[in-house]
């Protein structure tokens, strides 16, 4: 089923989120995506969680629907190999993504030479070149320090999610289809770089939160798990349960105030403070006393119970979840869901498989499918993209220049 | 100077932060962005940060680069100005991003029939089209059960960055340029629409934590700031800072091991207990034991002195820093970073402002530009592409059915 972007060939040689994150994306959108690895696997072939079996769940999520081609990078022949699949001819072909060092064999200057249309993206830590993570990016970024129980002064809190890892991977989703449409206007190709700590920083700074201190000499406290600016906050449930209620909009305050029946404390408390809580900051102001007010309503009644009475009034709220919870009880992860399918991955086993969350009305989604078997398209691809036959393969597996399937 | 998708031209009716940050994100690259909006607004214009004066600087930070058309959506005859600016003729245009509701006027059908290769996308909260926020899907999703100190049990901690937003935000921009390279090859547009709560769902299955639980019979725990799986942790310096130090590849893991002097210690540990810690995995198991032995180098070092000597060995560590520190210590947020620029934004000041983080070899970085005054743009867009005169733009203004700059 043709997708989207159908048409376009992505090589990448790539390890960890940001650079499989990306190609993944577009491999969702149906773009064909090629994978080179070394015999051994990548940096991240092993990395956690893995199965019984060893084999890496994260892997496998982050390069489903791709092909895996297994090449002898350390060897001349292999690395020939691997430079003719990367810049090999073809429309749509030509795109190159990685996170390697961008020196040496794959140095972009040199496949712009073997294909003077190539188009290289790769991503880097900082802009210089130094080594970063997500997670060493992330304390720069200001927000640990603010994570967490009110008030300040306490340790910082890293949060969970590689955010800024799946940010980049989007921002490179974004650039190749960027610099392809570039390319068919003007003929040609060229390098893109993207850092991840740049990603990180303009967010920062795209969101307010650097003009908070260069212009209102501020800088943002630790304000627990309230939300910044309006109102919004946990709640116990009788059950046992937690929700996030949320009143950013005008209409849903309206909403969370009519389903919990606290319009009277509302009026007195604005005619005594002269406040006005239909304005998001003034709701923000007068968080804990709305909290007050809400606390008791959400701790006599069952999740179900809150879940009725403020879907009845399209408050805004979400229940927290782990995942266990995820799978048991929500309706948008679960096969019947249409973000997901269940898709037997080889040596691993069957599992809810993610689409793209974008729904295109001119085609249908592309079918989730498993991550590949590292090699296992070795010869497919070999044959497919540079025409090589049995007899010249059978010499490359004999020299141990490629490899096949990792099925150990 | 034309950034690299010199010629789109995309409106957009947009409040809050995932729409807005894709068509922003997209100005960077050198689209012409045109916001509409109502006359006092839309329901994010004072959306805290504010300025002294009431500025929204979270509003200007997503909106900066954009041109600002105000109209009285209210007004039958306002409507159907809109109507005609968004769908108006022209290649490269009839591109149109919203994350108000598709119903009634904005009817993405009603905006087809006006222009056939309309691409119309939407960003909702739910599939179903139900409510929700960054907030009410991150808690749905998982996160907040396993962010924070060690060891389950305690409150939900809600993480700061509205990553679902920009997530998603950046999901609409590749959408975006996907649906116009479609339209370029086909010659149709298409409805586009993408949900907050799909984005999250699909990214925790696509980083393996649904599989975990399918496949492994597990869910993750709460590891405080140990990055999973790997090594990687806080540790405070001897003045008073903390630095996140990570070994998450052998080469980092070596880095480390020689900046800091553990060597003996880890082979000491490795025949003790028969581990390796250079597998990741293993490092994870003896994460305490890790961090036991780090902690006094660091403690015994300012955060200079940490830096010079991890920097040397080509460590992976970043400081912990909040916006202040950020502003004054970090040369990667300053105006001399590439990233940064100080622009002056009317009716707020000048402030640092970011480009896009994307680097493309092709051409310059599209300049920086200021958020526009609600307004500012009105009387030009609607000349421009509507072709409207003096007299038909005085008539306008004379009947209040548009306005021009919000100065007061």
């Amino acid at each position: 089923m043709p997708g989207i972007i159908d048409g376009l060939r992505i090589t990448e040689c790539a390890a960890f989120i940001a650079c499989p994150y990306a190609t993944m994306s577009l491999a969702q959108l149906g773009a064909e995506i090629i994978r080179i690895d070394p015999l051994a696997g990548g940096l991240d072939y092993r990395r956690w969680p893995v199965t019984a079996t060893g084999r890496s769940l994260y892997w496998a999520g982050l390069n489903k629907g791709k092909k895996s081609v297994r090449i002898d990078l350390r060897s001349e022949e292999g690395r020939e190999l691997a430079l003719a699949l990367i810049t090999a001819p073809g429309a749509g072909g030509g795109i190159f993504a990685t996170n390697l060092p961008a020196s040496g064999w794959l140095d972009p200057e040199g496949l712009i030479r073997r294909r003077s249309d190539m188009i290289v993206a790769t991503i880097v830590g900082n802009r210089d070149g130094s080594t970063a993570l997500d997670y060493t990016i992330n304390c720069a970024a200001g927000l640990p320090g603010i994570t967490g129980p009110e008030g300040d002064g306490g340790p910082p809190i890293n949060h969970v999610l590689p955010a800024w890892d799946l940010l980049t991977g989007l921002y490179l989703a974004t650039a190749l289809l960027a610099a392809d449409r570039y390319r068919d206007r003007h003929g040609h190709g060229q390098r893109i770089q993207v850092a991840l700590s740049d990603v990180a920083f303009a967010a920062v700074s795209n969101l307010g939160m650097l003009a908070e201190l260069e212009i209102n000499g501020r800088r943002r406290g630790r304000h627990g798990n309230h939300i910044y600016g309006a109102f919004g906050h946990d709640f116990a449930t009788a059950d046992g349960r937690r929700v996030m209620a949320a009143a950013v909009s005008i209409g849903q305050w309206r909403a969370l105030v009519a389903a919990t029946g606290i319009a009277d404390w509302v009026e007195s408390f604005e005619q005594a403070s002269g406040t006005d809580l239909s304005r998001e900051g003034d709701r923000f102001e007068a968080r804990e006393t709305i909290l007050e007010w809400l606390a008791p309503w959400f701790a006599a009644r069952t999740l179900d119970q809150v879940r009725s009475e403020l879907d009845a009034q399209r408050a805004c709220w979400g229940p927290y979840q782990d995942i266990e919870q995820m799978l048991a009880e929500d309706v948008r992860v679960a096969a019947s869901s249409p973000l997901f399918e269940p898709v037997e991955h080889r040596a691993i086993g069957r599992m809810l498989t993610a689409r793209t969350p974008l729904d295109f009305s001119a085609v249908e989604a592309v079918v989730p499918a498993g991550a590949p078997v590292l090699g296992a398209d070795t010869d497919l691809v070999l044959s497919d993209v540079l025409g090589l036959d049995g007899s010249a393969l059978g010499q490359l597996h004999d020299r141990g220049v490629v490899a096949g399937p990792d099925d150990a």
